[in-house]
Formats: C-alpha cells, sequence, structure tokens
C-alpha cells in the first residue's frame, strides 16, 4: 500500500461531469489498495472570472484582498470534490491551505511556502479517509490567506508530497506525460518514460509549460518522486527522478518551442563594473522576469547588452529598461516582439561537445538565422525568427532523432 | 465618534456598481467621523448558485463541505468590498468568520456562535482601518468551517456588534426600516420609528421577513442597539431596543401577514400523557420546524392536535407524522396547504384585554372565517384561509388606526 498525492488541474474540474470523474479516478486509486491526497485547482475558467470581477470592482485591488478573493476558486473545488466522493462511498475531507497546514511568506500573490504541518491531513488519512486540499494557498507568517501564484497547485501537491513522505507524487495534466517536443508543433514527438530533474527544469525554465517549473525545483530540492500523467487514461506517464547511475541517459531528452518571449536590446553600454547590475536591479524589483541575457565583448569601451522577457511584460520592461539606459548612459534601447526561441535540452549533452555544432549546423541547413545563443551545461537555447520556431524544433528533433524510442 | 457595526445583504452588494455604492457609504460614515465594522453578505443570488452546483455535483452533500462551499459566497463579497473601499481612499481589511474570531459549535450548515474573540478586527480599527466581516460563518471547535445558515450575517452583525462593544448595529435591506404591516399588501403601511426587541421578535416569529428572528434574539439577549434602515436613502429607519419606561407604547405596533405556512392536523389522539412529545420530538428530530400547535380539549378520551409547519416542509412534515400517528394509535393524519396566516403585534397588548375582541370583530365583519388560534403575550395570531390574508390584513391595520403616526 502506497500514499499517492494526485493533482488535478483546472481542466480536469472544469464542471460536475468532469468533477465526478476526477472522483471516480480517486475511487479506482483507492480501490487498487493506496492512500490518496487529492491537490485540485480552480474549476476551468473560475480564476479568470474573478480576476475580471476584481478589474470591474477596482482600480487598485490590493494584494490581501485578491489573495482573499482568488484562493475562493479553490475552495469551492475542494468542497464539490468531496461530495461528489461522498456520493462514490468514499469518505473525504477538505482542507484549505491554511487548515492543511501551508505555512508561507507574507508576499501576497506570490507567496512562498516556509513550512508545511499536515497534521490534519496526517489525521485524515490514519481515518481511512481521502484529503482533498486546495492547491496554490496557504496562510502567511502574518494569519492572512495567501494565494502561491498561477500554477501553484503543482507545488502545492509537491511540497504535500515530500511533508507526508509520499511515495509519489501524480500530476495530472491534458497530455499523456512530457514529450521530447510539443506534439502540436511536430507530429513526431513521443512521450518521454524516464527523465532527469534537471532535465525537466531546463525545459520548463525555455517554455515548456508543464509542470509549473517552480514545482520541479522542489520536487527536485526533497527528491520527490513525480509521475506527470494523463487525467485521460490509465497508461503510465513520465517519471521524474534524481539522474541515478543506471539511468540510461540519452544524449538529448527534448527540443522545446517558445514564442512567448520578446527582445530588449540596449546599446552602447559603457563597459564597467556595476552596469549589469544598474540595468537588472530596478526590472527585477518591478517584478519583470528576465530571462536569456547576452551580452558581446566590449569594442572601444562600449558594448551591445539583449535580453528576453515574456512578451506581455514588454511594454513595462521597455520603460524600466529606458529609464536605467539613461542613468548609466546608454545609447538607446530597441525592441523587437517577433522573435521566438528553441532549445535543446539533455543531460548527456555535457559530455558530448558535438551538439551544439549540429544545433548550428540544422538550423543553417534549414535557413534559420539565429540572433542570440544561450548555453547551460544540459541546454543550448537559440533566439530565431517568430516564424522559424515551428521549422528548426521539427529539424531539430529528427537531426536528434529523438522519434526513435 | 462612535463605532458602527453595518451589514449590507446579497442585494445590495449583487454586482460592482452595487459593490462600489455601499463602500461610498462607509466612506461617508467615516467622514462623518464614525468607526465601521461592514458585514456582508454573499452577492445577489451567489449562495443559490453554489448550492445548485452541489446539486449537480452530489446526491449526498456531506454537510461539512457544504459550509465549506457556500462561505465562499460572503468571502467574495468581503475581498471585493475592500478593493472598492481602497479604491476610495479607505484603508481596509477582509476577515473570513474564523479571522474576525467567530467560535461555533460543530452543527454544520445551522452553526450556533459559542464565543467571540475580535481581536483582529479591533486591531485593524486601531489602526484607523474598516474591518469587512464576512457573514454567517464561523470555525467550530474542530476546527472546521461552519455556516450559521441562510439570513445569518444579520446574526453576524449583531454578534460581533455587542463583541465589539459597538454603539449600535445598522442592518441594512431594501426597505427603509419596519413597517406596521407589509406595504405590498397594505398602502397604508406606515414606518416604525422605535419598537421594542420583544416586538419585533414577535413579527419576525409570525412571517415579518427581515431582519432574521435569530439576530433580534441576539440584540435582545445582550441588548445591541439596533436600526433597520434602507441601503437606498440615508433618512433614519426603525430603532430597535429595550421597552424603556418612557418608551411611547403604542398598543399595537404591526399587522403581520403570512402565506408561507401549511396546516397538519391528527385526528382522535389518545388523550394520556406523553403523547405530544411522543409526536413533536421525531418532527424536531428531522429538523421541521412546527409553528403554531393547537390542542383541542379532549371528548371522549381522544382529542385532535393541529400545527403549522412551512409550506416547503409540508411533504416531509406528513411523512414523519403520518409514521408518529401510528405508534401513538391515533386515528388518521389531514393536511391543509390552503391556509394563511394574520398576526397582531404589540406590547401595550397585555393591559389591554378587548384586543383579541376587535381582532375577532374585525374578521367577522370581514367575513373571515378563523381556523385556529394562538397568542403570546403581546401577539395573536389567527389562521385563515390563504385567499384572506391581504383583506384581513388591510382591516385590522385599520381597525387599529396604525396608519396614524
Amino acid at each position: 500500500m502506497s500514499l499517492i498525492v494526485q493533482k488535478f488541474g483546472g481542466t480536469s474540474v472544469a464542471d460536475p461531469d468532469r468533477i465526478r470523474e476526477v472522483a471516480d479516478h480517486v475511487k479506482r486509486t483507492r480501490d487498487h489498495g493506496d492512500d490518496v491526497v487529492l491537490v485540485v485547482s480552480a474549476m476551468g475558467k473560475e480564476t479568470d472570472e474573478l480576476l475580471r470581477l476584481a478589474q470591474e470592482v477596482s482600480k487598485t485591488r490590493p494584494a490581501r484582498e485578491m489573495d482573499m478573493l482568488i484562493t475562493g476558486g479553490e475552495r469551492k473545488s475542494i468542497a464539490l470534490m468531496c461530495m461528489a466522493l461522498h456520493d462514490m462511498g468514499v469518505p473525504a475531507d477538505s482542507f484549505t491551505g491554511s487548515q492543511a497546514g501551508f505555512l508561507t511568506d507574507a508576499n501576497h500573490q506570490n507567496a512562498k511556502i516556509l513550512t508545511i504541518n499536515p497534521q490534519r491531513i496526517n489525521e485524515t488519512l490514519a481515518a481511512g479517509r481521502v484529503a482533498v486540499v486546495a492547491g496554490s494557498q496557504g496562510i502567511s507568517t502574518k494569519k492572512n490567506v495567501t494565494f502561491l501564484g498561477r500554477g501553484g497547485s503543482d507545488t502545492t501537491a509537491v511540497a504535500l508530497a515530500h511533508g507526508l513522505g509520499a511515495d509519489a507524487c501524480e500530476l495530472y495534466t491534458d497530455v499523456p506525460g512530457v514529450f521530447t517536443t510539443d506534439p502540436r508543433v511536430c507530429a513526431q514527438a513521443r512521450k518521454i518514460p524516464l527523465i532527469s530533474f534537471d532535465e525537466l527544469l531546463e525545459m520548463t525554465a525555455v517554455g515548456c509549460p508543464k509542470p509549473a517549473m517552480r514545482s520541479v525545483e522542489v520536487a527536485r530540492s526533497y527528491d520527490v518522486r513525480l509521475h506527470v500523467r494523463s487525467a485521460f487514461t490509465w497508461e503510465p506517464g513520465t517519471w521524474v527522478s534524481k539522474e541515478e547511475p543506471n539511468m540510461e541517459k540519452p544524449i538529448i531528452s527534448a527540443v522545446v518551442p517558445d514564442t512567448s518571449q520578446s527582445k530588449v536590446t540596449v546599446s552602447g553600454v559603457p563597459d564597467k563594473p556595476g552596469i549589469a547590475a544598474e540595468l537588472f536591479r530596478p526590472l527585477a524589483d518591478q517584478g519583470v522576469n528576465v530571462d536569456m541575457i547576452v551580452q558581446n565583448t566590449s569594442e572601444q569601451g562600449v558594448t551591445d547588452i539583449s535580453f528576453t522577457v515574456p512578451s506581455e511584460q514588454l511594454v513595462i520592461g521597455t520603460e524600466i529598461t529606458t529609464e536605467a539606459a539613461k542613468t548609466i548612459g546608454a545609447l538607446g534601447v530597441t525592441t523587437d516582439n517577433t522573435i521566438g526561441r528553441v532549445s535543446v535540452v539533455g543531460a548527456g549533452m555535457a559530455g558530448n561537445p558535438g551538439v551544439a555544432a549540429t544545433i548550428f549546423e540544422t538550423l543553417s541547413d534549414e535557413g534559420v538565422n539565429i540572433g542570440m545563443i544561450s548555453t547551460s551545461a544540459i541546454r543550448v537555447s537559440c533566439v530565431v525568427g517568430k516564424e522559424d520556431v515551428e521549422r528548426a524544433t521539427v529539424a531539430l528533433h529528427q537531426a536528434f532523432e529523438l522519434h526513435k524510442s
């Protein structure tokens, strides 16, 4: 008998029928002999609707009150889910983030988990009942309700699996696992049966949408065995775990396309110590999520610095950068919202120096121009034209023979 | 400077515009120099929608989960209300029932308040901020979320006014106060400027819909000054307080029509001790709200017992009564859903023995037949045909000259 934490997202609990389907899934897991802790998100578009309502009511929207409002979505889901379970003869109790023992910092709208004390969850499990926990929420050190941010339910599930010492954390999505690339972009995409935390982390960092990057970080930190799988089938999905010595280590695991970023370039930056800090500190302070940063070597004492930001933050990012550019005496700021990015991720890359060369050759053969390059130990990312992303993805997937298992 | 608890119902916070109107009202109260604690209900039809959703998801609907679900309605209101206040420059913090310090029993769906520890409300007030409290909820001795029942927001407001030692508790409704009778039934209905707890309690017990009877009971127990007034005007409404020696004491204060009840009659009941208990205990156990009970004198060792129940409980009430009637050896059970009730309430009635006679004469003159009679020290209620209720109300309002101030 195992203890399994199962997490279902908003699409899986979007209406009464789907809520009952998830309840049925939980019942079958229990019938199989396992104990279940269930983490659920808000129903379908509920969070969006609450945000819309807040926008209609208020221009200022204090963060503490936004959290009080938004966390109501998950609360609704847990209560309904328990009712559906009860109908099927499965005893279940719902728990808000606070009741489940999630203590967070007081950073409303984007709170971080400090500790978990899942005493009530353990009591419910000991009584032979299912615990249904509201995703993405907790209570702050100031005793206020906090929201962990969009996509926080994955993090709730992983953190809870750690706190409870669960045997596995199953993250259910609308796809059957983690793929070698986006199946919508490349028909040859193949489900990856086993992947390391490091690889999945790199993939989520460069645009792989699920699971949420933060949850993978937590899973890696605490070594929580993740199973990313489909809510619609019982077939095994993708297992995520530490890199074991005997783990089959393909050179390349996945190609990740991404068209969510835009580029900002600051030109004529004086090349002296402290400049980068003066440029990026104000962006960080305003919550602008700077991603790839590339600085060319200096010529005649000045250099260019380029970086990417999420396209929805391009306007504010440009404003802040323009202000900072003046302060540091740079020449000017230009932006480009026609870029895309394609990243190649693989734990075996480190010992194979030819990978980057293969990538550049493949893109060259396709006539795809590379605008920026950024690498880590197990990833190579290239900024290309947005219209070239699909073509580059398919070509790279083919070049590394990812369609072969 | 006074401390005022203001309570606004679901109609007053039904949409973003109305939420801003209530916020504006609170702002003006503060501009006038008073401190405000605001209690709000769920938005418009929100509670009904949550109930509908629960019915779609589940047949069993465990009470603990229903409370988790339903209390989300008021939570949404408090968060949005604080945002609207913040927009107007009024600092405000929202509080769930639990955060506001409402400890209740564990009787889900219909919890009773045990104690109030409004420490956080006091802190917010001390900081010069408005406290916005979710109505009709608390946390049980077992640390679960509880719902006080429909109409529980009035009770929240009154209990909080007591707990905080507030100077007054203002209950805002869609009418400008308590009337001498239902203005929709009798055009001559007049707003009552001052009424005693006892009178208002009797009125709410026999069908006066607002404020909720339970809140009047709490206000009477703890001597909380109530002000029932309109959310749409600034004119004074009806003040409710203890009967003071110098309080103007009209013989009759109000005529209350009611068409929400049905009648159950058990015939041929053996006239021996303990019979009434055997009949009414099972009804109470099943939560059937028995109101007027009339037992005629016994003839030949058997008697008839009639009582009224809310019409929506007639089916279950009849089932339980039929079962109980068999047990005690009664002849049979008949029901009547065509009844109505008209009640005359007045604190001065006790010292004026002619009131009942006037009532009976008035109804006789109108050709209205009386089916059951029940009296208290300050009330006379007559069960009449449902179709006679309006006519009887108008005639009694006229007979006691309630249109004259």
